[in-house]
């Protein structure tokens, strides 16, 4: 029946649907749900389901909803692109300028180069949640799965991916994860505690945190343990000494000249982010301060600039690259049919290195 | 003679080649030359073309290079992905660890967004060249076309690409592009000669330079700038302060530290890049000196943290974001036919923020 169109005879114009195609070959193969069935039960053709499966707009939206409540019902299993296929992995991002972009694009593509496998790269530009467009074009390029960045999914967008059982892993250095949605994160509180020690240890007694906004959970994590590390010292907290910045520049810029306009400015200040500590350093060199000598600064993070700054700064690391690696592992694995492990965090640690030292004695 | 497929019956297990399918189509409906008319003349099956044409391996490579050939001759133009399939722009680099990266892979996502496309990220782990796995995935992949960074394409690749009508554009901060290749670069040598005369008229009369590695273009571009810029203001260059870096901090860290041990050190150091910048301002703390008041300093590029680093970084703007639009748009416009525009030279522009004032009196 193929022979017309090995001898280049032109197929009709209702040319023949690959997905299709590839589908009920395997479900042949292995015994599962066919689309024949689902489309039986939906009382639809099979050219329906298959057009929902692959994404297509010319399907009723009450179709559509009804064909993939049976697929995921039947937790029908979608072929893997075939063996001569290029295969992805998706990353989301809701916007691309993050300082950490390129640290989580780095380990994504390092577990895609391992399997063969190419990164493709969405900019959802919203908030939090990618557009319609997006889960569209996921559908009809079939990836091994998506990695998103900060996103959280619309309970419409996580049947679509499901009922085309198409995995989805959040990397979530916010800390805010979905409790039914596999993520992995890192560990803030402890990541606080350690930066939080480590200025106790050198001396200081008068410690200013700048931690992120308010409404996210990292911020809350870093500044508990910065709490409790001055708590388990024996060390008073002082309200007066805890701001809240915007993870940016400019906002360890603003918190710290009001912190070092007062006069029982603090000796050093734990700014909850790589960013914020380079805005702690400008204000410090408005204010006439050398760092470390006269201002010790933590950051947080450890993004490739915080080796770069002058001096080089002492900050908590966060694994970001091994984050992304481990997202995009949980993708395969989740793909493979393992769903045992659906939340990780992995360790924060202090990096030692130029703006922090005893406080100087007044 | 497809009804069979809507019905749900089975396929034969030579499955229907759905690339095919479309180019048939296509090739009826333009009157270019067809698949049929290259089997013809390639004395192979089109079947086979078919295979070449998708990347697929089972096709003897004597076979495949005729069939390329063929088609290179023809001009044979790929159908683009049918309209319901999500487009892809792919984006190519040698290490994904530049800092420039970011800026680059938001200027093709900018573009991707408009045009409703995805962007596929690869980092080919060699010196400049994607490896042959490579190739194989974007043949399948089928993309609009495929932007590379700093990649020269063995002869061998650019005919795959070009048999298959896959348009590409090189994306070129280093200035050396291939005379053959469509490409996107910046003015390197008037970025040179801006930094050097923005020093000159802050009153400094010994400029340092620290360019680049003196294999790449773009340092020598950047340093007859400054020869240039010193030569128009009646002022001598001294070889002495001329030094060849490695475009990252540790070479402007290392370079500076010689310039600034001599007894009639510099007054001001154009850095060449601007993680040379950090270098220099590293530097410059460790020997006491204080930026600007004592050492002005200009660097390149202006990646973000030109704007983050303490005292701001004063820099030649590269449009790096634009460079990677650009490419994208090139890209579109290749794919449209339109073959008119193949080398496109950005301005650079001096941006003044902290790093550079007047020399103090000695």
């Amino acid at each position: 029946m193929y022979s017309a169109s090995r001898n280049g005879e032109a197929p009709s114009k209702t040319f023949v649907r690959r997905h299709m195609l590839h589908a009920v070959r395997e479900d042949e193969e292995t015994g599962r749900v066919t689309l024949a069935q689902v489309a039986e039960q939906a009382g639809v053709s099979i050219s329906t389901v298959s057009k929902v499966l692959n994404g297509r707009q010319d399907v009723s939206r009450p179709t559509r909803l009804k064909v993939e409540r049976l697929l995921e019902a039947h937790a029908y299993r979608r072929t893997p692109r075939s063996a001569w296929e290029a295969p992805l992995i998706e990353i989301v991002f809701h916007e691309l300028d993050s300082i950490w972009g390129m640290e989580l694009i780095r380990g994504v593509e390092n577990v895609a180069k391992a399997n063969h496998a190419s990164v493709v790269l969405t900019e959802s530009g919203t908030r939090h949640l990618p557009g319609p467009d997006w889960v569209g074009g996921v559908v009809q390029r079939r990836p091994v799965g998506v990695v998103l960045v900060f996103s959280t999914l619309p309970p419409a967008v996580k049947k679509q991916l499901k009922s085309r059982s198409i995995p989805f892993v959040i990397i979530d250095p916010a800390g805010d994860p979905e409790p039914d949605v596999p993520s992995v994160g890192s560990a803030n509180w402890s990541g606080g505690l350690a930066a939080t020690r480590h200025l106790i240890e050198c001396g200081h007694q008068r410690i200013g945190i700048i931690t992120g906004p308010q409404d996210m959970l990292c911020s809350m994590a870093r500044l508990d343990g910065y709490r409790s590390a001055l708590s388990m010292a024996g060390l008073e907290a002082d309200p007066s000494l805890v701001a809240f910045g915007d993870f940016h520049v400019q906002g360890g810029y603003a918190r710290a000249v009001e912190m070092l306009d007062r006069p029982d400015r603090p000796t050093a200040i734990f700014a909850g982010s790589d960013l914020q500590a380079l805005g702690v350093f400008e204000a410090a060199r408005v204010a006439g301060l050398r760092v470390p000598h006269d201002l010790s600064v933590v950051g947080f993070d450890d993004v490739p600039l915080a080796q770069w700054s002058s001096p080089a700064l002492t900050t908590i690391h966060q694994p970001l690259r091994k984050m992304a690696e481990e997202a995009a592992n949980m993708l395969l694995r989740l793909r493979a049919g393992d769903a045992a492990t659906t939340r990780l965090e992995l360790n924060t640690r202090l990096v030692i290195r130029q703006s922090t030292a005893p406080p100087s004695p007044v």
